[in-house]
């Protein structure tokens, strides 16, 4: 690596945080790496802190001593997280969305990267202190943002299948009943695709009683894994609250209404709103 | 805004630049956010498109007069993305991954976000090119690598279901014929997931005779959308090549061998190591 001035570092210490969050980089990286002294690397770091901090992107932590570094923490600032939930919970309300059956069509939300990238930024704010070995997900639709959650997490993700496919190898199969449809589907997941006792994140695009959430709960003992937290994007009030299966989830968006004879939805944010922080 | 300073900047525009692949940005954007003269923008953006083009991560192009701009084109330099692949045909060559049908466990490769940025770079850089509308695959473990590519292209993805879900509102269906299995199939796609003539990269993670992707293809008439290129993350040799359906494709890696009874695999990188560029 050939020396490089302030002004190019910065640009390459940027990226390179960038692309690995939640990771210790020791000092001793950059300082071999550009052939510069310790003493200008904190200077270069504490200017990208501020810049980090002030444009909202999240935090720079720097750990002093000799396994120290500095971590790049992704964070969400709620007030521009509101503003982009507000934008979302617009575009669901239109009432061309409205299905047969009174579902919501959201896919073409989901199929926009960064829309996904956002919403991935915002659970992996709000579960960041958490300690995480895996994303989970059921497919299909939850895929995209049990991706984007996991790389500002740093950690691998694993999606649970409707099917038992061949190319998995030995798998453990669940029946669950799904809270909404009321009938009985499987869930599987690979024998090798979570090793035991794994701490596990469980991602989803929808939750309405929380069926399907409560099906991956109940896999996840199988594997001796423990659920470290629930995210849901977009949650569907529960007429009857005794018919919710799962209380402890964050959510991102909430149908508040469905009116589907006057073709009316009222969408509205959903409880990460109301974490502190 | 508050003005900043050069360094500080440098880091914005940084994260700003990478955060916006293959948008056109003016320069009046950055000059009225940093409250900078456009001359000093255009330095700025010299030493970023340096490091940029020095540590592999892509072009900035810089578009002159009235309507110009910049615009930042993610590029997986050839010699890293071998070294990348060989580690990939490595962990790939595990006999352990030899499932029962001569299928081969790739999922936890699919797993790793970082493992399909860099895929998604690759093929974002072999496609860069192309006009294209959207990423399609089919569900469910091309869904990672078609969201990577398409975070780089800076396009949606669209996804092909195997079922015909309640939840996406009215769909066109094809049957087709898995040329691996033999065994017939259906794949739809919702009719709102894809506007009519739109231009498509079909992207997916196994390909052996192509049946899946000729389906895709196929599907693909009924909306009268082009199909402009084709990536496949692994390709398996077929024996005999007169049973191959697709011919014009892009694989990163490829299963030249495998023996079941003798427990071995021999993978090697794809033809993208053949293309120009």
């Amino acid at each position: 690596m050939k020396k490089m001035k302030r002004s190019s570092r910065l640009v390459d210490m940027t990226q390179y945080l960038l692309s690995r969050p939640h990771t210790l980089i020791p000092l001793t990286t950059f300082a071999e790496q550009y052939r510069a002294a310790k003493s200008s690397i904190s200077e270069d770091l504490a200017i990208i802190k501020e810049v980090f901090t002030s444009e909202g992107l999240g935090e720079l932590i720097t750990v002093t001593g000799a396994a120290g570094g500095v971590k790049y923490i992704p964070r969400a600032p709620k007030q521009q997280s509101l503003a982009f939930i507000q934008r979302i919970c617009a575009m669901l309300g239109q009432s061309e969305r409205i299905l047969p059956g009174g579902y919501l069509y959201i896919t073409d939300l989901l199929g926009e990267p960064s829309i996904m990238q956002e919403v991935g930024r915002m659970f992996a704010s709000a579960f960041a202190d958490r300690e995480l070995d895996v994303v989970m997900t059921v497919e299909t639709k939850g895929i995209p943002i049990a991706y984007a959650t996991a790389s500002y997490l740093n950690i691998p993700v694993v999606i649970v299948r409707r099917d038992n496919k061949v190319t998995e190898g030995s798998a453990v199969s669940i029946n669950y009943v799904s809270g909404s449809s009321k009938r009985i589907q499987t869930m599987s997941l690979a024998r090798r695709a979570l090793s035991e006792e794994a701490k596990v994140l469980i991602i989803d695009d929808f939750m309405k009683a929380g069926g399907t959430i409560q099906g991956m709960m109940d896999l996840l003992k199988e594997f001796r894994a423990t659920v470290q937290g629930v995210g849901v994007f977009v949650e569907s009030e529960v007429p009857n609250k005794e018919e919710q299966l799962i209380s402890d989830y964050v959510s991102l968006a909430k149908i508040a209404k469905i009116d589907q004879k006057e073709k009316r939805i009222e969408v509205l944010p959903g409880n990460y709103f109301e974490m502190e922080g």
